[in-house]
Formats: structure tokens, C-alpha cells, sequence
């Protein structure tokens, strides 16, 4: 039997917030403890569709925060599986900031959550596989590899000369000469 | 004139919080992002002791969600500057959570943080440098220039082959061999 | 000199929430005042965008709350400007809800909601005309004037004699044969 | 045997609240929706008092926000329930708002919301009927069959050719003179 | 020139809250910290209809907690100010539950918040005087002054010795018999 | 069988707060009921350390309130068990803010907060005596006693000459000269 493939525009949510005095600093950006809550809803959201089950936050890549979000800015938040492994899905979330009455609008930033889908007793459920259609959903679906491979190594479950997968992105060739 | 510099034990931040019910997910267990929000605080108050000055969370290194922490547990956060580079800071943050009433306690997990400092026009300005003082805290001090040229690397502001801090944590020599 | 037109899909704005505890009654169902509290962020956003000012809410037409909706469910609210009168813009809210992880999807509710665009110091301004494109935004188009006659009468500013479009909704000549 | 009866009065209740910043919008003017959440949670509880029982939010009626309410300003709701219908009620809102330091008191706007009293397993149990003393009670009592009138029209489940106690608030006679 | 005097009533308060799942504990009873917070707010309220200006909360009383509230109870504070001194106000609080649906109410507990009024500046200015009406006008306004020497002994800012109206609630005579 | 001792070291929770926008009044500074929030939070869970099972507050102290708390300050919360009978504990909670930019700390206010510890029906559960080490141990220790007799006569379970502890406080023999 065959397991059943997803798109990612299956498991795509989109996201909209308004950002209100307690979710600012004292000098009214946006704090980034915040962006992440908002990230992780809409993530865990993109997980639950493509898994059709609840699912857990296993881990979250490196995230650069750039322009600041100023209070009353509209943050847009879109999430989408990128690609499958057993029981646990990467999240692709990219997020945009608009000053809406002047109607300007900026990307924010990009980040990868992984998640882990699990039954009523916490235990792992496997999750269909991640079938990519357009350019941007194949060259998320690439390079989900190589990123799993550095959170292997950041959390010490496989040594990098194991990495093969990593050694592109690091350029290890060049690196070595 | 020197530049005065702080011991880590001098923006040393211990937060504790406990989980309710909007922290959670349907399994009674507290959402990844509600943890990072907490972290973004605690590790903020950090880099405003160590500078003195209003902070902006510049990134976040990728983080491993590890044992669930359950609704009622309490959860201690513990974070401390470990270098600075000009306006900016690492912060490690560690977290454990505890089921008080029968004293199981256990790590959670671990991160890293960094923030720029600002004034009140918002430009960076420059902080202290960080004097490490205990084992501990020079492991820190000196792993914080790799992980730098991974956030950089990764942020696409570094070529991989300018990365010579990073080559030992990836095994450079082992891996082409 | 022409006033600019905007089309619906202009101010078009999808936002998706996670029903969490604080939201449900004593039975686990989402509250009507919180989906309100929901309703009132993401049309105040589609007014926005179709104004680019600062929007304040003048009125709220008749919902009503069907199927309940549950802890854990993910709601989805979408919002466009259907047509404007000046400084005010009427705003259609279609709302459905999921239990993701049975993949059940069902209509929650539709309503209309008004605001005004204001600006710095709180004075009505111009907004751009809607210019509606597909049938489904002819519709509510149309439909506009109707309903905006039922809310001057109910609010007293508008004599049920006077009310001409809105005699077709209420069949007035079938009524009085 | 006769069913119980009870007063308006049986079921009012009063709620004040104080505007606080996360309530508000960038002007610093309460959000309707923020408004509307707390005259749901009013009306629930006279709901509740009246029929003694869980209830959740059928359907609210066409709402007017007039003036602006500030940061800062005590807002009072009161709420009692108008008429019952089955295992339906109606519950009139009154809602005024203060800025305390001047005392500058103003009206803010009023309200039906209807609620249907459920038993443990969501079953609409019967509610006792609504007995009016006061002039005021006796006005509202009778207006609630138009009203309902309205609200079955509105959502789709009555003709008007049958809504014969709402043709005295169109005033048809005049209409179609 | 008589400085005007007012009457308790002219303060009086009522706050109604719903106890929702975030404010309470691991066994669905409301915590104290959530019920002090409404205390607080109500009292302030008071102080400020008393005062017409912005008020600082001074001191608490020492407060006990009887029957637990529930998960879905409706809370009722109920505060009035008693007496003032100069730029200082006692506010009195009562506070009772019910458990609507089956009608169960109960006092929950009384308590005593002292109040500062300020401008702008955060300065403190004179109040009017308390005009006592009823019986439990009177009797609040006379034990005033008895529990304002005890805060004041309490803070140290009085010597037991000087504690002439306190000497009648300590029963001193009968105490050194 | 002897009963195990735990020191008040054991029992020590530190909890850090930043002021955000919502915690403060219109002046911008913390009201005085979110503190007592954090306090109570703070104590409860020094409360289940030392008990080991859910605890409740029982009743609060007079507290003081002397220099406000601002909007970006942090505040930092210790608490710690300082006397058990049977199943209830004192908790001193002492609360000191930092303006982190500039460095200015001061201390805010001390209190004592009573719970009792309870099992899961809700019955009372005997917990571990208190051993005192340090002089302030000690000090808070035998102090317990003095605040004990004072709430058991406030809340009317004691009667005055029956105070034996609390005479030295109020400095009877003086008073009566």
C-alpha cells in the first residue's frame, strides 16, 4: 500500500496580527519573544493540517530578526509543510510587517519549526510524505536535508563527518583547499 | 582610556514561571512558543543588565525542544551574558521545569540569544566587554565566536570559507579526509 | 479630477486563531464575545487597507452563532470591504472553523461590520470607492444599500418610509396584498 | 402545574471595567471588539441568573458604537434579560462610560444579545418565562417579538410576509401608500 | 471655605467577573493573586469617583480567603470609600461567588485597600471628607480611624504607645487585668 | 517517627517580571493589584516546594506600598517558607525594581502571604516543620508567631487576651501605664 502524499499548499495557513501595546518594549517594537509565540501557533497550525494530529514543537532553526515592528504595524505570518520525516514535519514561516495606513510593507524574517505528530497517548505517529509541485516548495524540499542535518549536529545526535548532505551549504570543498 | 568590563555573574537573571492553562496545547502540555516568549524576557533583562541600556532581540541559535513540561509545572529560566562583540551580546539562557508536588525536576533546554543595544533613537551603541570568571563561563566565552560565524553563515553574511572558528565544531579536518 | 477605486481583493485580509482556554465557556466551546473581539481585529484590518488610515468601528450588523465551536479548534476569519459611503466602509466577515486533526471543516458564521476612517486627530476623511469584480463582490456590492438603510433605521437616523432599497429584502408588496 | 416566572430584575447585572492600554487602538480609543467581548460576558451571566443554567450565544443584534471611549475611562454594563422564548432569552445591554477624574459621563450604546440555556450535554433546556413590572421592563418585553422578527428574518428562517409584529416598526402602512 | 463632603454611596462600585480557566489553579479554584487583582482594580475605582482624580494604591489590610471559588463562579466586588484623611482614602471591599446554575452564592471575603490621590505629577492633593449615611456607613467610617493606627504601627511609622483608638479592638483593659 | 525539617533555603523561589504596558495605570505606573498577582504567584510556588502538594492561600498581610514601580522597570520577586503549623506555611515575599538603563534599584515592599497544603480532594495535608539557619531565618521565625496571633484576631478566631506572642509587638506594659 502506498502512503498518501501532501502538497504543501495543503498544510498552508496564513496569519494575520495586530500588534498591541503588550506585545511592545518600551521603545514600541515588537518584541521578538512574541514573534515567536505568533510563529509557533501558525506552524504548529501548518503541522496539525498536513498530520491531521495534534503535534509538538521539536525544534526551531536560527532566526535573524531585521527591521523592527512598531506598534500598530498588521504582521502577516505564512506557514507551510516543507518536507516529511516519519513522524516529524519541517515548517517554512515567512513573515511580513506593514504600516498599514502608509502602506508600507517589509519582510520581517524566515524560519524553519519542526514538529512531531503524536496520538492521544504521546506517542509518535508517522505523517504523510511532503509531494513539492512548485520551484519554491522543490527548493525548500532540497534543502530540508541539509537542515536537518545541522540541527542533528547543534544537538549532538550525528557527527558532522557524517553530514553529507551539510558539506554543500558549508562549501567544504572550498573550505579546505 | 579601558573600556570597563562585567563579569557574566553581573547580568545573571533568574526567572520562574508557572505553567496556566492559555500555555498550553490540547494535551495539557506548554507550547514551544509560549517557552520562547519567556526566554526572550529573561534573556532580554540580561543584555539590559550587562549593557544598561534598552535591548532589541537580534537573533535566536536554533533550539531542541526535548521532555514536555506539563500544565501546573514550574518552570525556572536562568540566563547571563556570555560575550559581547561591540553593540552586541550573547546571551545563554537554561531551563528547567519542576513538578512540585512529587519534586521531579528536570532539564529542558538550553539556547542562545543575542541582542543589540540601543539608544534612545534607536542606534546601537557599544557595551561592556564580558570577563569570564568560572570554567563555565570561559567554555561559553569561547565557544561564542563559532556559533557567531554560524548565525553569520547562516544569516548569509559570512562565506563558509572565512568560518575558521567554525571549522573545529564541524570536524573539517575528519570530514574530508 | 477621479477619486481612486479600490477592488475588494485589495483589502482582503485572512487571519486563523487557535481557540486556547481562556476562550471557552465552562463547556469547552469558544465564546461568542471572543470570535466578536476576533471579528472586529480582521475587518478593522480590511479597513485599513482599503482607507490607509486609522479606522474605528461605527457599527455591527445582526450574527448569529450556529454551531459551536470547540477548544482546540482552528478558526478561520476572512475579511474584504464590500462598499463605501464616504468615510465609512462596510466590511463582510466569513468565519469557519476546523477540528484539524479529523479534518472536519465547517461554515461558523458571515457578518457585516462598519467603520469609519479617521484621521490624527480623530475627524472622518474620504475613502476610495469599491469597485466590485467578481459576482460574489457584485453581490454584497448591492446588497450594501439595503442593509445600510436597516442600520439608519434601527439607529434612528432614518425614517422606514424613506427606506426604498430596503423594501425588496422585506417584500414589502407581498406583505400588504 | 404553572411554570415559575421571574422578574427582570432576578437576572441584572452590573460590570465595570477599566480601559486598559492593550484594549485599546493607536488613537487610544477602547476597540469595539474588545467592547463587545465584555458585553457578551455580561449578558451570558444575566442569562445565566435567569434560567439557571450553562448558556451560549445565539445571535446579537444590529450594534452602534457612538462616542469614543478613552484609556483610562470605567466603562459600566448592565445587563438583565428582557424575554424569554422556550429555551431562548434576550438580554438588553446598556453600556455608559465615565472618565473618572473629570466625572465627564456619557452614554455609550445598548444592545439585545440572545442566548440559549443548555444542559451538560449542549441539550436546550426550557427557561422560565420573563414577567415585566417596570414601564421600562413592560417597553422592552413587548418590543422582543419584533426584534425576534427581525433576527429570524435576518438569519434566514422566517417571510417577511409573516412577520406581522415587525410591520409596526416598518410603519408599512405608510410605506406603501 | 467647607471643604465638600460626600457620601460612601457616591463611591460605590460593582465589578462583576467570570472566573475563567487562566485564573485558577491545578484543582479549577481561583487563585488569590487573580482575586487581589480585581480588588485592586475595583478599589481604585472607588477612590477615584471619590477623589476625581488618579489614585496609587497605599496599603492593603490583611485579607482571609474562605471557600474556595470555582472554575465558572461569577465574582461580585463590591467597594465603597469609607474615610478619608487629607490625600488618603479607605475603600472597603466586599466580595461574593456564585455558582449560577444551580444558584449557590456565599460571601467570599471583606477587605480594607488604602488609596493616595495625585495630579499629574504624581503629587498628592486633598480629597473631600466621608459623610457617613447608614448604620454601616457610620460603623465603617469609626473603625477607620482603629485600623489606620494599626497600618501605621505595622509600617513603623507609629509607636504602639501612641495607639489610643487601637487600645479599644485590642480589648487592652481586659488584657492586663 | 520524627517529622522531616526543611529549611527556608529549600523553599526559595526568585521570579522576575518586566513591567509591560497593561500591568500599569494611566501614569505609567505598576497598580499595586498585578504585583500582588506576581506575589502570590511567587509565594504559592515557594509554598509547594516546601509542602510538596498544591497549595492555596489562606490569607495575605498588610502590605505597604511605598516608591512606584514603572513601565519598563524589572521586578524581582524572593520568596521563601519561614514557619509551618500543621498544614499552613508563612511565606515572606520581599520585592525590589531595578530602572535597568540606568541601574537604579530600590526596595519595594515586603509581605507575608499563609496557604495551606491540600491534597487532591481538597483535604488539608500536614507539612514539614521549618528549620531556621541564618540570623534572618530565625528572625522571620519567631516573628511568625506575633503575625499569627494578629491574623487569627483580625479574622476573629482569637481573642485579644488571649495574644500572649503579640503583647511584646504592641508594647503592652508601656501602653498602659
Amino acid at each position: 500500500m502506498t502512503k498518501r502524499k501532501k502538497f504543501p499548499r495543503e498544510s498552508f495557513v496564513s496569519m494575520t496580527e495586530l500588534v498591541l501595546p503588550n506585545d511592545t518594549n518600551t521603545l514600541n517594537n515588537l518584541m521578538g519573544g512574541r514573534l515567536m509565540h505568533w510563529m509557533d501557533i501558525v506552524s504548529a497550525i501548518a503541522g496539525q493540517k498536513h498530520s491531521n494530529s495534534t503535534v509538538v514543537t521539536a525544534s526551531v532553526d536560527n532566526i535573524s530578526f531585521r527591521s523592527p515592528i512598531r506598534l500598530g504595524n498588521v504582521v502577516t505570518l505564512k506557514a507551510r509543510v516543507t518536507r516529511a520525516f516519519n513522524s516529524s514535519m519541517e515548517v517554512r514561516i515567512d513573515v511580513d510587517a506593514e504600516d498599514v495606513p502608509t502602506g508600507h510593507k517589509f519582510e520581517s524574517n524566515s524560519a524553519y519549526f519542526t514538529f512531531v505528530a503524536i496520538d492521544k497517548d504521546g506517542k509518535p505517529v508517522e505523517v504523510p510524505e511532503v509531494e513539492p509541485e512548485t520551484d519554491k516548495d522543490k527548493e525548500y524540499y532540497e534543502g530540508a536535508l541539509r537542515r536537518r542535518q545541522l540541527r542533528l549536529i547543534l544537538s549532538g545526535r550525528m557527527k558532522p563527518s557524517e553530514a553529507n548532505e551539510l558539506k554543500s551549504i558549508f562549501d567544504i570543498k572550498e573550505a579546505v583547499k
